[in-house]
């Protein structure tokens, strides 16, 4: 794309009200836009990131057979009454609205109940069984407090995936499935290394849930981890899973971090409650077992802005980066703009995402611009470039910067 | 996808309450589900279609350089109030809720107030302009009643684009390119020789606006048409516009549609009342000329399975179909089981969309699926077929039969 037909531009400064890092960043970039605290419009650049980010959970839930649906964000009122959890004395986060008759209908906040009761209309026998599905929703929570930029807001988008069996056994191996799934999908998006499967507290059928969460200042938790082992445990169980996990607490270090994700193992619980059976091989009717995976993606997106980037703006990992290159043509002598047009033709023809900075303002302010939105290769073209006959390639990772000729630098960008 | 893996199914019914052809059609055939009047969850074949019709609306809007973004749902009172329409008298349709602290907020359905306010933080000088951008958004409408399944939502995806120009020249120019635009979506979309361009009422500042209406007897609306000269009036402005286009009005036939797109010129109207301006190249503050297009994606959609369907179910076009071929296998010996598979994973490698029926029902019921569901190739494999070394190809809309060898089929679905 050129940075000309591009209607977004960095800015300055974010809005004084906004206090948390990633926002900032995200605002300043021109990648988010504030409508109020919890609520964040996406760029064109900042849509980008975020569709990065779905396609790489998509892939990695359709390879665990899961069906990607989307239900409604408008929630009845009779179907959470079934598990208590209308009640905003149970659930203090709901948006609630009413209809024109005055029915009093629910803004979506988790998608559990309703998905339940759809699956009554296809479960039938332990034939239907194994289900997995998933989507992406536009959550809505009524939080008190939205001082985390996109880490945590009012209105966000999340997975949440939610998988029945006839089995304890054969959710637990699929739960299994999940767990592995989600190790791709941080190692894809940039923070493998330093995100931990983190036992968490379970509810009534487990003792323990997992949380997926990752280092970072910004987090809102603390995990205890035991980096040789491999383990982490969430104060919230510590004296529970000390216990159980037989290691002792001196062993274990507390670090910062931010929940990536979760997964529930609900037993028969939340489908006893609704009423969702299935008959068995011996036609008597049996409880079905459930699971939820979460995965909060504008969180995600919200925590890898804190983790990678530095005092000159965000530096995006490859695989979600809105551009691969940020191509940068300095001067407008016919020479110069001839080439660059060329370079960003051919760089696009070979499927490279490039911004092309054609724009008539200071190289100086070019250099900053790609900075400061992350792109992982700026490329540069100008007269005194041209004469010795190289391109300027700068990585934004570790800065390092080459001249190159035209095809050495294709084969680093392929 | 192989049928076994999915978690819908095909029922014999919809429910007693829906009185919609196109939700009746789509509920039956797994495509939706009725969360309550007027708001649908989409399953995963009916999630496919939705985004295959985004796609094509995504690339036409691309190709007119229009940039993608997604606003907030949850909407500020401040901003709506600058033109009047936060009030419940003027808006009726409005959905709203309260933040914790009574902050009243609103549930966007529509988001021209959103945008412009937004773009205050990027619009300063003609430099700037034009600006063109567009979203997919879940809108929120408090409609009174909602009977129209998937053609009139409570919460439906709409594609809105606005651009915004330095001249009423300008906007004019860019209005024709959408207009141009909007055709070559409906034709991709398979209902563009039933689709008019129609002179419908304009407000204030242009006589007449574009409303693109379908011919369909489930629509809403009745426009008069001149088949000979291609033009089309929306019943509400006949007087006006047989007068301005120097017709008479016994030359037009009145005809069922149903609307689905509108292009609207507010010239500087709603700008204005938003107090955003622009730099002209004097340094003067002067007026924004604004333009709205708008595509109502699950309305589209639900059009299309009104006027493409027959007694035994949906005929999706092509170009959106959730497959291109329902392959049925019959029997389950071990050579059509392998043949089977096999066709399966060779087609999917050509990239062709495939639905696999390797459930263990009667070759009645795949059939009665295969038609109901709509996809465009029926492909079957049997033991009586395999003997003759055949493969047996129907399509879904015009029921013609063929049997083939395999090559002939592969050249046929390439």
């Amino acid at each position: 794309m050129r940075l000309s037909n591009l209607f977004t531009r960095t800015l300055k400064e974010a809005p004084a009200d906004e206090v948390a890092k990633n926002a900032q960043l995200l605002i300043r970039a021109g990648f988010v836009y504030k409508e109020m605290a919890g609520a964040y419009a996406y760029l064109p650049l900042g849509l980008k990131v975020l569709e990065n980010i779905k396609q790489i959970v998509r892939e990695e839930m359709n390879a665990i057979h899961s069906n990607e649906l989307i239900m409604t964000s408008l929630q009845r009122k009779e179907i959470w009454e079934k598990t208590g959890r209308w009640d905003d004395e149970v659930v203090d986060i709901w948006f609630k609205t009413k209809l024109k008759d005055e029915t009093e209908v629910g803004l979506g906040w988790s998608h559990e109940e309703a998905i339940v009761e759809m699956l009554k209309q296809y479960v039938r026998s332990y034939k239907d069984l194994p289900i997995s599905l998933y989507q992406f929703q536009t959550k809505m929570r009524n939080e008190l407090r939205a001082k985390s930029g996109i880490m945590r807001g009012r209105e966000f988008v999340m997975k949440d995936m939610y998988s029945l069996h006839a089995s304890a056994e054969d959710l637990e191996n699929y739960y299994n499935q999940a767990i592995e799934a989600y190790k791709r999908i941080y190692s894809r998006l940039g923070i493998g290394d330093d995100t931990y499967v983190t036992f968490a507290s379970g509810g009534a059928f487990t003792k323990f849930s997992h949380e997926f969460q990752t280092i970072t200042d910004a987090g809102e938790d603390v995990i205890y981890l035991h980096r040789e082992k491999n383990i982490a445990i969430n104060e919230e169980v510590i004296d529970d899973a000390v216990k159980e996990l037989g290691i002792s607490r001196e062993e274990l270090e507390p670090i910062k971090t931010a929940e990536v994700g979760n997964i529930f193992n609900f037993g028969t619980t939340k489908t006893d409650s609704m009423g969702l059976k299935f008959a068995d091989q011996n036609d008597q009717q049996a409880s079905i077992y459930m699971g939820s995976y979460g995965i909060g993606i504008t969180r995600v997106m919200g925590v890898i802005a804190e983790k990678m980037s530095d005092d000159k703006g965000l530096i995006w990992p490859e695989n979600i980066a809105p551009a691969k290159v940020y191509l940068v043509r300095i001067g407008d002598s016919e020479n110069v703009v001839k080439h660059a047009d060329e370079l960003y033709q051919a760089l696009e023809k070979q499927g490279i995402d490039v911004l092309y900075d054609d724009r008539d303002v200071r190289p100086g302010q070019k250099f900053a611009d790609a900075e400061l939105m992350g792109i992982p290769y700026r490329v540069t073209i100008s007269e005194r470039l041209e004469e010795a006959g190289q391109i300027e390639l700068v990585t934004r990772g570790d800065g390092a910067l080459r001249q190159l000729t035209q095809d050495e630098l294709i084969a680093i960008l392929n």
